[in-house]
């Protein structure tokens, strides 16, 4: 992982470079059979594609087969499945996923309405309304359905910002109270600026290989034991309920059934607080909350380090940040800092199963993995 | 397939929903467990990220796992190469590649900038150099080093606009000849209107399952004998040869291993024509020519359909038109074509085995595809 912030004096293939190089030397290999670059805005604010050539020349690998990943926000999660395919396939015996986003130090286009490329372009961006508005009239619905107050959500914020002060990559090393959360600046009502996840130029990569492929070296061996991906409706406004993420229940369903595992079984779940909102959908769809009642695990302390379900808990996308099309692979190397006994300061104790779930858009294409230590 | 042409009354969901469903009809199926979006400049020109999701909603397909490939032009090659490895995993048993490009009604930029981010942003589209003049370049050199002349280039361009006739999906219905080769509009020097390839809105797709899956329903059975994927740095400047398309050998040289055949064998070569220049490089990179040769072969009458190397047999990117993510699928479609034995007005005779070649950037990114009938 490369820390998140705003790297004015580096381009995108330096971040992508960085992280890619840094997985491989974590894996003590010179080079791999293929690089699935998950990235969503290199063309419209970086104005380059061909991210995968790119890349792979770059870090000295060139000729090696390499391609981009796009699904929104889910294009890392979405870049480590393809690579997972290419090895479980055969066609490679090594792969890796580098998630990729440069949002500050652009020039041709505004990072709002790149982002706005997520919704559906004809039906909801058409009219106006930037990504954060859409969320807003989920929560607002959220809160008139289920009685929830707006402060109900400040733990979500509360517990991210924590954990993020022990993790050295994190955009925002700034913790916060309950009363900061109740002061925080309005960005789009209910969503205040301690709700939404702040954007950043980050990469992190993975690398994948076969199971017994994995050098003996004193580490525990961390397998992919679960990896599913479904979508919904890019508009919010054509699902049948628009506060139930379908597209997470599905991928989740699918994963823990090859995991052979329950959300009762998940010792960590990096999930994808884009929104707090975000948050408290994923735990309902996912099978750690009922529907409706996402917020009460937060308010119950469950959801911190020491809790029943941790979350966020290198600093989630509300404090480590959100390079849209990075997040991806920060949650699957998240999981292994845990699995590996790594994650000094938030440390879940004894973790051995993780999951991470990455969204595109607001809630249409999801990809979750479940991963084992051991 | 969908014809090319400028659809300004759709928009590119319903462009990639016709060629989608088109292609599950002929394969008489009603669904399919993931699909594969080949796309370059959506969020760019269409303002539409999250293409997979968006696709498998539109087509009636609301769950399924979707995701968009990029490679630049070579998406669509990519694109069938990513279902390939999905099936071969056996994570899918069957995956539908789809390629689209909507290229007219785009309102927030131009296609020439957009198409400038196939090249290396920072050290040749920075320079204002845009994609057609980065290959006039190359031809500039090519004619240097080699002694031919312009007009040497003229039968790609008549062969290419005499098959189109044929077609009926193809952009450009209009014979050339020579003289009107001779006579063209220059673009960059030496590149003129004959030697480019038009843009335009389309979307082709292909669905793969194992071989084992394939309904006996009367027609030949089509298989992927060979597929490999290839980089070579962006910038041309870059290059030790900027005259060599080593990343078409590269991907040549794997799947000629795969299926077991060389050059010889070959009996259609679907190359990516989008500059006649490219035309020659590819032949050349692939073994069909010497180094410095391929405009012998275009000379010699051996790229038509009755020749020794057809090549751009329904039209190539010269006149079938470069809808530039959808073009690598629309060249599987055509070997498809050519293999079933209804390649109408252009047909090989007895054609068995063709290969596709699908080129992002100027020679960045490769993907090579053997199929074989029967």
């Amino acid at each position: 992982m490369t820390p998140i912030s705003e790297h004015w004096d580096k381009s995108i293939r330096e971040i992508a470079g960085e992280a890619a190089l840094a997985a491989l030397a974590d894996a003590n290999r010179q080079g791999v059979d293929g690089l699935f670059v998950g990235n969503m805005l290199s063309g419209t604010l970086n104005r380059q594609e061909n991210l995968g050539a790119l890349l792979a020349d770059w870090i000295g690998l060139r000729g090696t087969e390499a391609v981009k990943i796009e699904a929104a926000c889910g294009s890392g999660g979405a870049a480590v499945r393809q690579a997972l395919m290419a090895v479980a396939s055969g066609v490679m015996d090594s792969a890796l996923a580098v998630g990729v986003e440069k949002m500050t130090d652009t020039v041709p286009a505004t990072t709002t309405g790149g982002l706005a490329t997520a919704a559906d372009s004809d039906w909801e961006a058409a009219q106006g309304v930037s990504f954060v508005a859409l969320n807003a009239l989920v929560m607002q619905r959220y809160l008139h359905e289920y009685g929830w107050t707006k402060d109900d959500f400040a733990p979500f914020a509360v517990n991210a910002h924590g954990n993020a002060m022990h993790n050295p990559y994190a955009r925002l090393h700034e913790k916060v109270d309950a009363r900061a959360y109740k002061k925080a600046r309005m960005v789009a009502e209910p969503i205040n600026l301690l709700d939404a996840s702040p954007t950043g130029d980050g990469a992190a990569a993975v690398l994948i290989v076969p199971v017994d492929a994995v050098a003996s070296n004193g580490r525990p061996r961390i397998t992919i034991a679960g990896s599913a991906s479904a979508t919904d409706t890019l508009a919010i406004h054509d699902r049948r309920d628009p506060l139930w993420l379908s597209a997470a229940e599905l991928s989740a369903r699918k994963a823990y059934a090859q995991a052979g595992v329950g959300p009762a079984d998940i010792d960590v779940f990096e999930l994808h607080d884009a929104f707090s909102i975000m948050a408290a959908l994923s735990l309902e769809a996912c099978g750690f909350a009922e529907r409706g009642q996402g917020p009460r695990l937060a308010l119950d302390g469950e959801i911190v380090p020491t809790g029943r379900v941790p979350i966020a808990t290198r600093g989630g996308l509300k404090a480590r940040g959100h390079p849209v099309g990075a997040t991806g692979v920060y949650q699957i190397c998240e999981l292994v800092e845990q699995l590996r006994g790594t994650a000094t300061g938030t440390q879940v104790d004894g973790a051995r199963i993780g999951m991470a779930q990455n969204i595109g858009g607001s809630g249409a294409t999801i990809v979750t993995h479940i991963l084992k230590s051991g």
